[in-house]
């Protein structure tokens, strides 16, 4: 049971301001509820149908999911599908409703194998998809300009498929962080060296750096790539690729190389600004 | 102008079982616009407002443009902002909204290259990217389960960029198709080959097999997959890929070899069924 009031503070976390006044960030759905509940991030509120709650292996252990920042357990909400639909921000809610604490996010030690470098990506699906990408490719630190779309955003959290609680994610000034980052840097150019012919391209520690959607990489941003790359039109009627997609061919070119796995899991606890 | 009853004739057409009665699809926004106009495939209706009629190079190339089955002009209609939202399927309808006739696809001769096997795809918005992938790596030919989303769903048709007029895409009982169609069969599996390493596997004509976004490919399917492959999970982590991205990874992986290049844009006029 959940009171008129409590409904009405939770849905107010809806709105995007109200979560970052906070720091906190809403998760959604059984499958990023259970990725929430592993992450050692801190929960703070659980709102869930009785479907959910019964299904739940253990709402002992919900209870007991780590919150550093509080120290307190997550207050519990049993609610029904009509409550659930005034907190989701999707159009078919999905059992539970969570809200999960920022916290600190874990550094990656050094600048390890390849570093995603996002530059004012726009689409939450598209964000969401290229962490997702990165989590399969062992890629563990993901940096952003300042106007690429907030990682805590619902659609990106659910689109990332729980990669967001395991990556490490920075949002930075972007020419100032490429220009001092000492890594080669990937970005797809018209002009770049075709990728096709399965002759791998890079040799260690470098960042592949993603343009937005409809403008790709900037003149500007252009300039600090060091290793142009081209993924081939080979039809030759398309304008261009998903830039989910080509980040995630990109990814697997570079990635899969010999030299970038070893970053593996390399995490400390170093303290990191968040957005 | 718009008559309400035309309005209202016309808003109809949201629903899918209307546009499959008279085998027409709709066509929204500039850029999918200016692709059914180049396409060739029959405009039946064309309702767009003041700012793209006058934008738009030629209203006398839009009312020649060819209707082969019809053999008559498109009907034009200016519009309201809030009479093209009455007509849409989208939350921000965008200038204009066309009804283009399905009509009868291009069929490509014999069967080239890479063919693109989908089984049960449920969401538009992959299948658009899919075959907007497939379009970008020149593979022409696509093969649908029966239970795969439409093509002609209108977030297929945006997704899809254009390749939705480009492409040879069938509908049919895939476990047969791919029984007779005579070609290596690749797959995704986990117990596949791992294809990092940048060793092209392909040698010629094959078919790339994708399995539904939850399940991946059924087991049955998988028996019919001559070669099973597998993108490395270097991260350990993820649970797996988002379905467009790995179709996006194995389309760049096979269809990049020399032996799939021959086969862009060789179409001849064979009749084929359309769904």
């Amino acid at each position: 049971m959940i009171s008129k009031n409590k409904l009405k503070e939770l849905a107010a976390y809806r709105l995007q301001k109200r979560c970052d006044e906070e720091a906190v960030f809403v998760v959604e759905g059984p499958k990023m509820a259970a990725e929430a509940l592993a992450s050692g991030f801190g929960i703070r509120v659980v709102c869930a149908t009785a479907e959910w709650l019964s299904t739940y292996p253990s709402t002992t252990a919900l209870r007991r999911s780590p919150s550093p920042n509080l120290g307190e357990e997550p207050e519990c909400f049993e609610v029904s599908a009509a409550e659930l639909e005034r907190l989701s921000n999707f159009k078919t809610p999905n059992q539970v409703w969570m809200l999960v604490e920022k916290g600190e996010r874990l550094k990656v030690k050094g600048e390890s194998g390849l570093t995603l470098a996002l530059d004012h990506i726009q689409d939450p699906g598209n964000l969401g998809t290229m962490l997702r990408t990165a989590d399969w490719f062992g890629i563990r630190h993901v940096v952003c300009s300042r106007d690429t779309v907030s990682c805590y955003n619902p659609k990106v959290v659910q689109a990332s498929m729980g990669a967001v609680f395991r990556t490490q994610i920075e949002y930075v000034d972007l020419p100032q962080w490429r220009a001092n980052c000492g890594m080669p840097v990937y970005g797809a150019s018209l002009q770049g060296e075709p990728i096709a012919g399965h002759q791998p391209l890079t040799t260690g520690h470098s960042v592949l750096l993603i343009g937005n959607e409809s403008r790709g990489i900037s003149k500007e941003a252009m300039a600090q790539v060091t290793h142009p790359v081209l993924i081939p039109n080979l039809g030759g009627t398309a304008e261009s690729l998903n830039a989910s997609v080509a980040a995630g061919i990109l990814m697997f070119y570079l990635g899969s190389t010999k030299e970038c796995k070893g970053v593996q899991g390399a995490q400390d606890n170093t303290k990191i600004d968040t957005i």
